[in-house]
């Protein structure tokens, strides 16, 4: 399913973060989808995840990059589960990077315009229950 | 969230299963849901997830015992994504039961009645990436 226009979504979605263009990242979000910011740290609306890749880059220094590996897409009544291993490169202190891979899991709906929208983003995946 | 209303449904599927109340367990889950019985091997609509529910049941000899741990549900835009421990006890050919524990991954979706149904069952979680 590597050719699932899932995947395309995805990467539109990498190359909106990377170039800070949250008004088009946000055109793949459902209205009221939620972003696992960190474990047990959930935020809600496109007005707070907007807020929250914004705080996420600058975080980061403007140098988090984010690329995409294998990914299975499971659709069922109107949505997809996507699962999906997500390679982090975060600059620590000094500049030097550290690589990070995770495996994502994403909630996407299909909607009335044709469009799979995210209503869950979970980049840590099934991390989330030791992580507590 | 240990006592999300996702918990008593959930619940609800195992004792079904238990039960071999493949009439109840089917209420819970959405008409054209997905649900994956082995990686790789995906089934679509309640008919065919019903047969597989029972073809399953017959391969473990009917002692297959499914129990629920730990579990994470993230709600956005009218779904849930369920993260999940998931307990198993399977017969071996000699009778002594194996554990087994999984991260199971579930979408569900809020019905305009009210109800929450299962659109894609994943028992796998993200070990499906590296099944495959």
């Amino acid at each position: 399913m590597s050719d699932h226009t899932l995947r395309h979504v995805i990467e539109a979605c990498d190359r909106a973060i990377t170039a800070a263009d949250y008004d088009t990242l946000m055109t793949h979000y459902a209205d009221d989808a939620a972003l696992v910011i960190q474990p047990g740290h959930v935020v809600h609306g496109k007005d707070r995840i907007r807020q929250a890749f914004i705080a996420i880059a600058a975080h980061f220094q403007h140098k988090l990059k984010v690329t995409q590996g294998e990914m299975q897409v499971i659709e069922g009544a109107g949505t997809a589960l996507v699962i999906m291993e997500t390679h982090l490169e975060i600059p620590a202190a000094d500049g030097t990077p550290t690589h990070l891979t995770r495996r994502a899991t994403y909630v996407f709906r299909h909607d009335p315009d044709g469009q799979w929208r995210c209503t869950v983003d979970n980049s840590y995946g099934t991390d989330l229950l030791s992580a507590q």
